[in-house]
C-alpha cells in the first residue's frame, strides 16, 4: 500500500518552521509496517487541492496535515470536498464541541470559527483534545464516485494536536485497511559506544540470514539506531542476535533515548547522580531534567566554566590546575570526586575539555575532553575523548559519553578504554 | 519566478532525519525576494526523475538536494541528463579533485567514486569544499532543446556541504537570473515580551502604510519574529518604525539569538553573569555556553534542584524556604543575591517553579515560575510569570524571560512587571 503526505504551511516553505510533522509521520507509518513514497509541501490556498488531487492519483493513503484553521485560507476540508466531489455540511457534534469550547472561555462561536465545524459529506470526525480544529477521516469508498479508492485523513498542523489524533484515532483505522498476512513489526535498536560499520560487522551476517527482515542503520548524533521490520517471528530471532552480540553497548530496544534509560536506571537502584561540567555548560543536566521524575534522582549540579570555580566549589586544589592544567585526566578526576563529596550524591559525572580553536597542543590536541566517573564504592575513573564539531555537536557527544558511563556502570559493565 | 525544492533521500520519509535543509533554503530564497512555492520529497532512486520533471513543469528555478553521492540509487546527475537529454560525460577537474582527495588518504579513487566526477554535459561543477560530491549548476538555456527554461541546481544533502555551497556559489547565479527591479531586500526584527497580536497591533498600520513591503509575522517559541522585504527604501522606513515604536522590546534586527545578544552586550561591557536554576535544570548556562566566547563573560554556573543545594552552595536559608516555599519571591530573591555574592559576577538570575502537574495552590498554579536578577549596584529584582507545556518548552519560556531580564538591564531598560 502506498502512502503519500501532504503538509500545507507557508510557514514551513519560507523556512519558518521547521517540518518535524514528517518525519515524526514518517516514523509512524513505519511502524505499521508501511512506507512513506513521497512528502510535498505546498502553502496555505489553492495549491493544496492540486497536491491532493495528485497524490490521490498515486497512493492508497494519503495524510495532509494543517488547512484546518478557521481563516479563509485554510481549505483542506474543501479541497476534499472538490476532489472527491462531496457536498459541505455541518457537523452537529462539532458544532456543540465549539460552542461548549468558546462558552468556556465566555465567547461565542464567531463566523470564523464555525468553518471549522463544516466537514464533507460522510467524513468522520477525529475529536481534538488539544486544540479547536477537528480531523477528519475519508474511508476508501467515500471516492468511489470520482473513480478513486483512496482513504485521506485530514490532521491539524500544531505537532501536539496531530500526535495524540494520529496515534489513538488514525492508527487503528489504517491498520483496518492492511491485508492480513501483512502484519509486519517494526523494532529500534539504538547503540552507543560504536560506529556504525562496527554495529552492522558484527550483526549483519546473522541479521541477514533471517528471512523477510528488513534492516536499516540511522547514525543519529552519539548514537546509531538499528531499524529492523519484519514478521514477529523473524523480529524475534533478530531481537535476540541484537541483544546477544552487543548487548553492553544497547542503550535501548524500544526507542527510550540515553537520559531517560540513566533517570530510570537510577530510579530502579534509588540512586543519586550529581554533575560538574566545564565545556559542556550545563547540557549534562539539562538532558538529566527533561526526564520526567528527574528530581528523584537529581538534585545538585555544577557549571564550573572559569577555574576558580573548580577550586571554589568542587574543591580542585588550585596547585592542580597549575601543575596539569585545567583539561587534564587529574584535574576532571578531582572534579568527579570534589562534586560526589560535596553533593552525597552515589554517582557525580565531570567533564573538562581543550576548547578550539587554538587552545590544543600534540599531546592534547583541540578538541580533547576528558569524562571523568565517581561512583559510592569505586575509584573513580576517567577517559580522554577527541571530539570534532562546533559547540553544539561537542556538547552532544561528550553528554553521551557521560551519560552512557554512568549506564553502564548501572548495568554492571565496565567503562571502554 | 517560481522556485521548487525536490529533496531526494528515504531517510527523510522514514523519519530517521528531520529535513532541516527545506526551511534552511527556504529562508535564503526569501532573502532573494523570492518564495519556495513547493516542495517534494521523494526516495532515493527512480521518483527523483519523475518528480524532477514534474517541477521543471511548473517552476523557474528547481534545487534538488541530494543523490549526488557514489552509490547506485545516487542518480540525481542522470534524472536531470535525462529530463533535459543531455549526454553524460567526465569531468576532469572532479577527477582530478577526486584523486587529490584519496590521494592524500593513500586510497585510489573505485569505480563507485568515478561516478561523482561525471556530469551531463554543460553542466557547471560547484565545488565542494566539505565532502567528496560537487553540486552542478544548470543555467536555464540548457533544457531549449526540450523546451525547458528551468535554472536546475543540485547540491549535497549534508548540511554542513550543502549550506556554503549555497550561499557562495548557487545565490550569485541566481541573483543574476532576477529581473532588474526585482532587487528586494528581506530583514527580520526579533521581538519578546510581547505577544504576536501586540506587536502586529503597534505596528501593522504603520507599516501597511509603506508601499511595496511584505509583511509576515512568526511566532517562536518565546519570541516573534516581523519579517519585512521590500525596496531598500522601504526597508529604510520601515527599520525606523519597529525600533521607534517597540525598541525596547527589540531583541535585534538582524536574526541574532536572545543568548548571542547578551553575550555580545556583556562582553562589550566587560561584566560577568552567573546562573542559579532550580527547574530550568542548566538550560539557561546551556544556552549562554553555546554562544562563541562566553568564557568571556561566564564562570560559575548552579543547578540546584534540590533544596539543600540552595542552601549549600547559595546560602538560601532553609528556614527561609520551609516559611515561604521553595518556589516563592522570597527564595528567588535569596538565590539571585547568593549566586551574585558567591561567584563575584556583575549579574546573577536565578529561577524557580512549581512544578506540575499536581503541585500547585490557588495562588501559586501549576507552573508558576519566579525570576530574579540581581545586578551589583541594583536592588534584587524578582517577576512572577505563568507557563504551560511540557519541560522542553518551559525551559525555552523560563531561560528566555531570564535572558531577556539581563539583556534589560544591558540596555538600561528597566524590568517589565
Amino acid at each position: 500500500m502506498k502512502v503519500e503526505l501532504v503538509n500545507t504551511g507557508t510557514e514551513l516553505l519560507i523556512g519558518d518552521v521547521i517540518n518535524t510533522n514528517a518525519a515524526w509521520l514518517g516514523q509512524r507509518i513505519v511502524e505499521l509496517g508501511l512506507q512513506v513514497e513521497r512528502c510535498t509541501t505546498v502553502p496555505d490556498g489553492r495549491a493544496i487541492r492540486d497536491a491532493l488531487e495528485e497524490a490521490c492519483g498515486r497512493a492508497d493513503i494519503v495524510i495532509v496535515t494543517g488547512g484546518l484553521g478557521p481563516t479563509s485560507d485554510d481549505i483542506s476540508r474543501e479541497a476534499v470536498a472538490e476532489v472527491l466531489d462531496l457536498p459541505m455540511e455541518l457537523d452537529a457534534g462539532t458544532m456543540q464541541f465549539l460552542t461548549d469550547f468558546f462558552g468556556k472561555r465566555g465567547k461565542p462561536v464567531n463566523e470564523h470559527n464555525q468553518r471549522q465545524a463544516m466537514k464533507p459529506r460522510g467524513a468522520e470526525v477525529l475529536a481534538n483534545g488539544n486544540g479547536t480544529a477537528p480531523g477528519l477521516y475519508f474511508p476508501p469508498a467515500l471516492g468511489a464516485g470520482k473513480g478513486l479508492h483512496t482513504a485521506i485523513v485530514l490532521l491539524p498542523g500544531p505537532p501536539r494536536e496531530l500526535k495524540p489524533m494520529m496515534m489513538e484515532q488514525v492508527e487503528p483505522r489504517l491498520r483496518a485497511l492492511l491485508p492480513s498476512g501483512e502484519d509486519r513489526v517494526c523494532r529500534y535498536f539504538k547503540y552507543t559506544g560504536l560506529g556504525e560499520s562496527e554495529i552492522s560487522m558484527a550483526l549483519q551476517a546473522d541479521l541477514e540470514a533471517i528471512e523477510g527482515l528488513d534492516i536499516g542503520y540511522c547514525l543519529g548524533k552519539g548514537d546509531v539506531d538499528v531499524r529492523l521490520s519484519g514478521t514477529a517471528k523473524a523480529l524475534a530471532v533478530a531481537t535476540k542476535i541484537c541483544h546477544e552480540k552487543l548487548g553492553e553497548f544497547m542503550i535501548s530496544d524500544d526507542r527510550r533515548v540515553l537520559e531517560q534509560v540513566v533517570v530510570e536506571g537510577l530510579t530502579a537502584q534509588g540512586q543519586w547522580i550529581a554533575t560538574a561540567e566545564s565545556c559542556t555548560g550545563g547540557f549534562i543536566a539539562n538532558r538529566i531534567t527533561n526526564i520526567s521524575g528527574a528530581s528523584q534522582v537529581f538534585g545538585h549540579g555544577f557549571v564550573t566554566y572559569a577555574n576558580e570555580a573548580k577550586t571554589q566549589y568542587l574543591g580542585v586544589p588550585a596547585e592542580l590546575i597549575a601543575q596539569h592544567g585545567a583539561v587534564s585526566e587529574e584535574v576532571a578526576a578531582a572534579m568527579a570526586a570534589g562534586c560526589l563529596r560535596v553533593s552525597g550524591a552515589d554517582h557525580a559525572v565531570a567533564v573538562t575539555r581543550i576548547a578550539g580553536p587554538g587552545g590544543g597542543s600534540p599531546e592534547k590536541p583541540s578538541g580533547t575532553v576528558f569524562v571523568a566517573l565517581a561512583s559510592k564504592g569505586h575509584d573513580v575513573e576517567v577517559r580522554k575523548r577527541w571530539f570534532s564539531g562546533d559547540r553544539e555537536r561537542f556538547k552532544i557527544l561528550t553528554s553521551q559519553t557521560a551519560l552512557d558511563f554512568v549506564r553502564r556502570r548501572l548495568c554492571g559493565f565496565g567503562l571502554p578504554e
